[in-house]
């Protein structure tokens, strides 16, 4: 038995919050058979990503092993852990193992990437466990922000790891399962050889808040507000969108669901029988009906997204609604990092209609959906393990979460992305270090992050282009050769068009260049670069990405 | 002189923080007489300007006005109030009027643009006060995080009007002058018509703190710490700079300035007199003598940029220090919105280093600059003017100091950018709509926000591009047109590059192209980019930027 590995191995999520792929492994070197820990996405932006439509963990290592994975394990229908299943999933095959509400929305991921379905399991939760390969998987309720959260406790010929998935310490969260301590404790009581722990609020110093506790305050508040309220918070996070529902109800307003994210969870909650009395709402359509005082208008896009119901209404009319002075938005929900600048862009929006808006500045209409730092210090102290192993989250986050295991005497490691650890036989051992990145999905193509596709976008985005195109025919220009320039000043320095200026400079050379040049391409190419950017620089102070176009006519 | 107009016209501030260009006019319609208050930048971003290096407000209204303005006072050395000095004076051509400490820095930028220095005026502060046309303006001494900030005292035919500039109420602001209640009380008594206030912090529902609250935390902190220890803070916060440098001495370390605008402003300091004991730094090339416990780096880059000293130590050595283990950065600094990324990158590779970082999340080891709601709203009841108007703002910062000063009983007035507000007479009127927008600096030129180059930029790194060139004689394709594609995938859907793909499709619509379409490049381009646009949404799921370069031979 000593020459079996148990490995874990994160390829992403161990070094950023989101895009959560997790692998564990048993068996003989090179021979372990493996399971796979949620298949997540995380999202795009313009400062690296330009264009792409989504990021996944770059999986070319499980792919290589494929016909070594078990079972694909998701622990909750958050986009992060699930969003990558469609476009992944055939490149590993294994069967997918979730609980009824993630397995539902796992399943029309797959239908709509025209998968089989059946590879979609559903499967019940703690006691119930599933065996795949050396792996007895069970999962284990845990509160977060969307329905039937799991932590997973993966039983390893070695002993029992605890998998937290996202989590936190919630015992009334009105949705879904309580943090249930006593069964925490239970699973834990004949030892734990590894946790592997969400670090996400790792630097919220005070214990959480659960869900509770703001139905009051968001029952006041609509109570309290003279017109039309919409209010915007993440679709999946069920618990939030029935409390703002039932809020609105209680204010004698009816419920306008509005945007496809908002429809299509409140469906699946109520399909998989996550909630059971979910108010009645109403139609957009028949949204104009109802005097503006008496609706609620529950949108998406309380990120800011550009596309969703809430930005739409910040623009103007949306489904036939639109906001006027008096009315109110309110932002349940925390600004992610990243996105503040599209939030403050639709509250300014909404300032100059006149519409106020409520947003979770002072922490009354919102609460987290991660165990802060006390809270994870609870779950260490209740599971009493081996080893903490912190994972979700920027290194920061992991470093932290390692220090705090530590202060409060428990041994940790801080494996990041790529880093794969063996924990067989107790001792705890770096074994391998993958290469790990990430993959873009750029309209319907998958393409590696150091591929240069997106470095030559914002390249073009930093510097401008120039292209520009000669004609050659024995050996001599045919004519002059042009130049086009697009995302670049028309003029500069002096004051004539920078095109001119360009195809001066660029006609001068190849009236006199060599024959030695002339016949060699490569040595054109570089040169008419090497004039552009010197004459562009001169002109207005940039040197731009340039394309050069050589066509030789021959015979 | 019921004819004459006091205007007040906002041109950058009031819709955005930074930017700053406030211009106040005063005579006959058409034949007013200008004053400009500051002339700031705001920076640039990927998600909008990519590759701007530098954002003004658009002066294109001012220029056509240039011979009437009288003066251009700046209010304090901020780059969001004087950054755009060197760039646009020319444009305006007034003197520039400013205290020592601000003229001295202005001057700087004048040097740099090859202008006359002469033209940038020293003044006192108040009693002193500078005529300049209808206008009689003094520089009154407020607190806020540069030295010699002030607010401005702008006596009009109409009555008087106090403009802050940014301030903060801070009794005790270690250097520079403190808030003086007495001081602003007494230059109201006689009555204010209009106080023109900053309203960044209106959403900081606390009174703010002093300047001297962060010394002992931080003088403790080094104290207490082991290794190196490197500072980083805003270079123009001298006062800040000061007490980390005091903080330093006091534990024991020797003080090292690196950046470029950290020892700027520290001369700059020295060199006006603002401040008169700063400890005696350590140049860098030295620090390598002293051990590494005995150090402390003040470092530029608070905010992430990637070019400064504290982003060179997060990536390796800078000007031969290189952090290791056991050492720590404090970020002794507020991380301004949309900055987030950039801190957290740095944040992180330090972690990976294992070195510390501490940052301001507890509020311990930095004071805002700025006046918080309850100052704003103490600041109205000291000088209780006729009307109050929000500036330096977002548009839901103005609304909501609008709605602040009204609910005290103020009368308020919201006046975004390009809103001309008359004072004359008692009676607040909009009189002007002006077109405003902002200018951007690309490389050495000033181009319009509007101009569309950013546009394009932004198109191609979403969208990436293809060029395409065909070469057409007698009304024929000359062999075949060839495609390149920059920022694209390679291949898609069919599995074949998606070059070939495309000059397939393209040299059968030019093989088969009637002599009408053949005559017309309009039409033969549209006919191309229709192509391209469709098949490479085909192959890879996205509609690109298209350049056609058609060359047409003629004998």
């Amino acid at each position: 038995m000593s020459t079996n590995r148990l490995l874990y191995l994160p390829l992403g999520g161990a070094g950023e919050i989101g895009m959560n792929c997790y692998v564990y492994g048993y068996g003989p070197v090179g021979k372990e058979r493996y399971i796979v820990v949620d298949l997540g996405v995380t999202f795009p932006d313009m400062d690296g990503t330009p264009g792409v439509d989504l990021i996944f963990a770059d999986i070319a290592w499980l792919e290589e092993r494929k016909d070594r994975i078990d079972a694909i394990y998701i622990t909750h229908a958050h986009e992060d852990h699930v969003g990558a299943v469609g476009h992944l999933w055939p490149r590993l095959g294994a069967p997918i193992y979730a609980r009824k509400f993630t397995s539902h929305l796992a399943r029309l991921k797959f239908e709509e990437h025209g998968l089989d379905v059946k590879k979609v399991i559903t499967v019940g939760a703690w006691p119930e466990q599933t065996k795949t390969g050396p792996f007895t998987v069970g999962f284990l309720p845990v509160s977060h922000s969307i329905p039937e959260s799991s932590a997973l406790i993966i039983d390893t010929p070695e002993g029992r790891i605890i998998h937290t998935g996202d989590f936190k310490v919630d015992r009334t969260p009105l949705v879904g399962e309580a943090f249930d301590d006593d069964l925490w404790a239970d699973v834990s009581k004949d030892g734990v050889i590894a946790l592997v722990c969400d670090s996400t609020n790792v630097f919220s110093p005070n214990a959480g808040r659960s869900e509770a506790e703001v139905v009051e305050p968001l029952t006041q508040l609509m109570k309290d507000l003279p017109g039309l309220v919409a209010a915007t918070t993440f679709a999946s996070n069920v618990a939030r969108v029935k409390t703002l529902a039932e809020a609105g109800v209680k204010a004698g307003r009816s419920v306008v669901l509005m945007g496809r994210a908002m429809r299509r969870m409140v469906t699946a909650g109520i399909e998989t029988g996550v909630i059971t009395d979910f108010p009645t709402t109403l139609p957009p359509d028949k949204a104009g009906e109802v005097p503006r005082e008496n609706l609620l208008l529950l949108t998406t896009g309380s990120q800011g997204e550009r596309r969703a119901a809430t930005a739409q209404l910040s623009r103007g009319k949306y489904l036939g609604m639109k906001l006027v002075e008096g009315d109110t938005v309110i932002f349940s929900s925390k600004t992610i990092p990243g996105n503040e600048n599209s939030v403050s862009r639709i509250v300014n929006a909404f300032s100059e209609m006149g519409v106020d808006v409520v947003t979770d500045s002072d922490g009354l209409y919102h609460v987290s959906g991660h165990a802060n730092r006390p809270d994870i210090a609870h779950v260490h102290n209740v599971v009493k393990p081996n080893l903490v192993i912190p994972m979700h989250g920027e290194h920061r986050h992991l470093r932290a979460h390692a220090k705090l295991a530590e202060d409060n005497g428990y041994k940790a490691i801080i494996a990041p992305n790529g880093t794969g650890v063996n924990l067989a036989g107790g001792k705890i051992k770096v074994v391998e270090f993958v290469e790990t990145g990430r993959t873009y999905l750029d309209g319907s193509v998958q393409i590696g992050a150091m591929d240069g596709v997106v470095r030559d976008r914002i390249r073009m985005a930093l510097n401008g282009l120039v292209v520009t195109t000669v004609i050659i025919e024995d050996n001599a220009p045919l004519g002059d050769c042009w130049c086009e320039i697009k995302g670049l000043p028309e003029t500069g320095r002096s004051k004539a068009p920078l095109v001119d200026v360009l195809e001066e400079d660029l006609n001068q050379f190849l009236m006199r260049a060599n024959k030695k040049t002339m016949v060699d391409d490569d040595k054109i190419e570089e040169e008419m670069r090497r004039i552009i950017r010197r004459s562009t620089q001169n002109e207005i102070g940039k040197k731009p990405e340039v394309q050069v176009v050589i066509s030789r006519l021959s015979n």
